[in-house]
């Protein structure tokens, strides 16, 4: 899509996810959400960190937007020293993402040889990234759209909405898309465990599309492709290898076994800023494993017995030859292998 | 195994789940548990219909004793009429499992003929068919325990323990006699959404028998497989069909493709109360369907978006060609298929 074509779907969404203030950025925590509406101002590229570490905010694409304007408020100190210790620090806020190391390479690379007008600068450059990434999202929603047949039923996973995203969405930016043009009948959001995702997040989003939606636990899917039927599986992804092994939200990886079962397309919609053809496959892909809490409680309150030990595999990894497409921004990955990602991405 | 042959676990268990009394049935509060042990006590057949209805107590063959002492509560009144009527409203009180049928089908005949006397002999076929459900469960465990490789890691799903029988379980009967002979080294119980048996239930069992177990969301299931490596996958059941197809918990189906793909072994263990010869294939055993809320809350609290729907199917079927083997007290049915099964229970 050139700059210049008007996209046809409005993306002022009802309640923004991310305002850059020039001297911070406040962020809206995710959280709380569906809930309560409440942000958080991150002066400093500590809060930024925090709020990702901390998943105020989460989303692949977001997660590498927000780094962004966390290097922009590191680089207001004038300071290329300042601006180092914050890029090894926001690197690691989160593991398996590659579009915060995308990122924050990019601010980097930007900052090289310039002095009295770094903050100028980054702050100019973060804003580009944002922008960039709300128009990759335009692209891919026209490019998905085009491989939906019209009425589709549709399962998708976790949150790769406009809230994952600087706006649209990547999977749900499709969905929308798809939906505007009488592609999409209905949607079954997984509910996406531990974190809630799909009820709290992607629901959330589809409701206030008024796109049809009905809630599922993730361990509906297999029933629904047996029963209802579904003609496709659309989900987002953090972090592609060059091989085209894709790492999305745990639970991605069964739902693409079962979609394969049940001879259903599994797409997967990432920007190219989530392709990292330094790591060869799916098996370099650090798995980020979170807190045992984060299963054992929901909501704050425990539901499982008093000392219970749970696994948290934060990521999984799908198999190239379980993906149908991947739709990125520079075109569609089809079939799906290392060569064809490494020609359209490059 | 013989009525003599002592079983080698103890089957007290730290807290009894369900009580005669002769005039009363005391059950322990399932949705309760783990962080509250209260009882309530059944004095009518309606309390038992309520109990099964609202879920204080769950799991197929429990299910089926307590329609059968609700049976034997309705008895006391000496009136044939008021035991038919009782036995259409615990028929009616969850559609799904058939050892509630079974039971009640089982209480009507051993009621014929039978007038001044009703009481007393129902209530003690009633006790009976709890103490078959017991020892059914010890040989289950037996031949199930047989087909497991020393120092296996298991999935188990749901809750098909001492809590969903009279006493042991089904598939948690297998895994904690394989567990005394050093053929289980590791569990991974899936918590199973929405009602979380899997956590709040399972979990506890295993911990109360001292098996190293770590729970997982049922989303991680296919990423163990591919990584950790899973010997076998455990599983109860609600009705298995004339050609075998099982009706289990929403999700099992999901799980039998994953393991398949996996070329992990999916075994069943059901006492043959649940085998229902008169329903021909799974497509005839009705799924339950419940409230939406009970997905969109989570222990009452609201946790979707004001206003959502959720689908809530309570079972899902797994068609036959994709169990390993069916564990039942007569015998093990392998390969799995009606003949075969027919063979067995008969």
């Amino acid at each position: 899509m050139t700059k210049t074509e008007r996209f046809p779907l409005t993306l002022t969404d009802a309640v923004k996810h991310i305002i850059w203030k020039g001297d911070a950025l406040t962020i809206l925590d995710q959280r709380r959400l569906p809930r309560e509406v409440k942000y958080i101002d991150c002066r400093t590229p500590e809060d930024v960190a925090a709020a990702i570490r901390d998943m105020a905010l989460r989303g692949a694409p977001l997660i590498g937007c927000a780094a962004a304007y966390g290097m922009a408020l590191a680089a207001r100190s004038g300071s290329p020293a300042r601006l180092r210790q914050a890029a090894d620090l926001l690197r690691a806020a989160r593991p398996t993402a590659v579009n915060l190391a995308h990122a924050i390479d990019l601010m980097l690379e930007k900052a090289k040889g310039r002095n009295g007008d770094l903050g100028t600068v980054l702050a100019s450059a973060a804003e580009q990234y944002f922008r960039d990434d709300l128009l990759s999202n335009q692209t891919m929603a026209k490019l998905g759209a085009a491989l939906l047949k019209k009425g589709s039923r549709v399962i998708t996973y976790c949150n790769a909405g406009s809230l994952a995203t600087a706006g649209l969405g990547t999977s749900i930016g499709v969905i929308r898309y798809a939906h505007h043009l009488g592609k999409v009948a209905h949607v079954y959001p997984c509910e996406t465990r531990p974190y809630l995702q799909g009820s709290r997040l992607t629901l959330w989003e589809l409701m206030q599309a008024k796109i049809p939606s009905t809630l599922i636990t993730d361990n509906m899917a297999a029933h629904l492709m047996k029963t209802v039927g579904i003609d496709a599986v659309i989900v987002g992804s953090d972090r592609i290898a060059a091989n085209a092994d894709v790492c999305n939200k745990i639970g991605t990886y069964g739902l693409a076994i079962l979609a394969k079962h049940h001879k259903v397309p599994f797409y997967v919609v990432a920007p190219s800023t989530t392709v990292d053809l330094r790591t060869p496959d799916g098996a370099g892909i650090p798995i980020e494993e979170r807190s045992s809490d984060e299963v054992t409680r929901i909501g704050g309150k425990h539901i499982a017995p008093e000392g219970a030990v749970a696994h948290h595999f934060a990521f999984d990894v799908t198999p190239h030859g379980l993906v149908t497409a991947i739709i990125t921004e520079k075109g569609v990955v089809r079939p799906v292998n290392g060569k064809n990602l490494k020609k359209v991405v490059s």
